[in-house]
């Protein structure tokens, strides 16, 4: 349904009546400025949301659960955890190439409190004015702190990145910086300190969107690395049935030396790891540079079926088990 | 994501090859038979699910969140958990007239449960096949136990059922029978005895959708009465700007005798309330034989912005604060 009273009657326990004032004040109108762009008839308060389908296009869809003090600190404000909700879910069609179309919210929440709903839908309209999406609809329901974001995004048809397209002897390729997200998150919970940069990587990610969007036709194969780096290159091997290497010391990061492995396979960054023929790089430089974001070489896929990690002279990394073969 | 390994790192306390293993396992076969007849590019592990968009169609989107003990209880058997969360989501495609298409399931769960998953996966299984529709994608997350489902059909544009479109001197009708879920609920919770119909309509409920599909273009508005079939049939009024008038013992229900308007009212029941002009009556009662569904008149649509309940002599019978007047 789309945030509307279904699911509530009184004897789930549940006032129906705070219920349609805390949809109406809170979440009909997120957004609401792109539905008409976005061609949705019908939004929040029917028992369905309605959207009029562009012709000659694929649907991409992708469904992220966000559970406090698993994916977000109870510590983090009911913003920043609304905003990385959607935009963690936005970033898996970044690496399809997609363009966000909608999306919608299922939200548990413990108690009413209206201070943390007005937050919490801030957090929703910033999303939704920064990838221009409207929300289009979702569900409330009472219990531990959880997030459901769907969202939903168009490519034309036949022109969404797979993961299972890479080819041996083409270059891998990473955005941004990786690692950081990590070291924000570690020192939010004091473990350690960070930059600001950092720390915003962890609690304001973005979504690559407008990159995804330009390596239609460029990039062979693409995978967000919200998972770790190397986990998430295992998973374009798999699906590709292509091996890989790739060079530590030519992973970027925001800080002076690698350490270990673990640095940059620690998750959470919504970085694009991608595949590409080697006569793109050009093309690839110039998308860096239209975009002012960095993109990074480092390394090449093959057909052995392994996955290997190298030093600065060539050696092998020892990786951990269950990443480096399959 | 497509219930694929994104949100899984080892940081998070999850073992990625176990997810792994239990979606390869458990989901990612769930309704694949009807992929194809979808147009389903991809589906289960990769970022995100794409669809082919068929034309001249628009997109109806429900989403529910079932939650233990609120929605469903914890003495259910994994496969009716599973099975009437889906059908709950698409009751709401059946109150617009949409012929389902896929879902997702986002499944937060507390432990790694061989048997369990596997009853779990079963129930969707049987929605799969029940509804031809496959399971795209969707999260797996670690927590207490919560299901949301996110579930999509189309309409030719234009033509899906909405609630807002009822008029004054319409007939209401309803379908199948009235409280027997309510009744069922009661009994599984030891608080009383029913029938096996009744515990089977909350175990499991059935959405509407045949009936849906035939309503589009007979009925005015229409909207599933999981709430209660006079806060439901409110929604209608509000969204319309009718009142309505209902005979409260022309209910059908499977019980003898109607006692107090809380029966009729109790939530749960995924049958359908519809307005229609009276020129349709012979129409929607060939509908009801070609499907064998019984529809019944339970009262009629006005202009008077209020909602009343007679008796069988005509008189008011008091409806509790909040339903009546608004």
């Amino acid at each position: 349904m789309s945030l509307s009273l279904n699911n509530v009657n009184l004897s789930k326990g549940v006032n129906a009546l705070d219920e349609h004032t805390l949809i109406q004040t809170y979440f009909s109108d997120v957004g609401s400025a792109y539905l008409a762009e976005q061609d949705v008839r019908i939004s929040v308060g029917d028992d369905s949301s309605i959207i009029s389908l562009p012709s000659g296009k694929e649907s991409v869809v992708s469904v992220d659960t966000s559970i406090e003090n698993v994916h977000f600190l109870d510590s983090m404000s009911p913003d920043d955890i609304a905003y990385r909700a959607v935009v963690v879910a936005l970033s898996d069609l970044a690496a399809c190439g997609a363009s966000p179309a909608w999306y919608s919210v299922a939200l548990t929440f413990p108690e009413f409190d209206e201070g943390w709903l007005q937050e919490f839908s801030d957090g929703l309209r910033r999303a939704s004015d920064d990838y221009r999406i409207p929300l289009i609809g979702g569900d409330t329901t009472k219990g531990k702190l959880s997030i459901t974001v769907q969202v939903n995004g168009y490519c034309d048809k036949g022109k969404s990145i797979l993961r299972s397209k890479a080819k041996p002897n083409e270059t891998i390729y990473i955005s941004g910086f990786v690692g950081d997200a990590s070291k924000g998150l570690k020192s939010l919970k004091g473990q350690s300190t960070a930059t600001d940069k950092q720390i915003g990587s962890f609690l304001k990610p973005k979504a690559r969107i407008d990159l995804g969007i330009k390596l239609k036709g460029i990039a062979s194969s693409a995978i967000d690395i919200s998972d770790g780096l190397l986990q998430d290159l295992k998973h374009i091997c798999e699906a590709s049935g292509v091996g890989a290497q790739i060079v530590l010391h030519k992973v970027p990061t925001s800080f002076d030396a690698i350490t270990s492995i673990a640095e940059i396979n620690s998750g959470d960054d919504y970085e694009i790891c991608f595949t590409s023929s080697p006569k793109n790089e050009a093309t690839i430089k110039e998308i860096s540079e239209e975009l002012e974001i960095k993109i990074t070489a480092i390394g090449k896929t093959n057909d052995s079926k392994t996955m290997r990690v190298l030093d600065g002279e060539g050696n092998d990394i020892p990786v951990e088990s269950g990443y480096s073969h399959f």
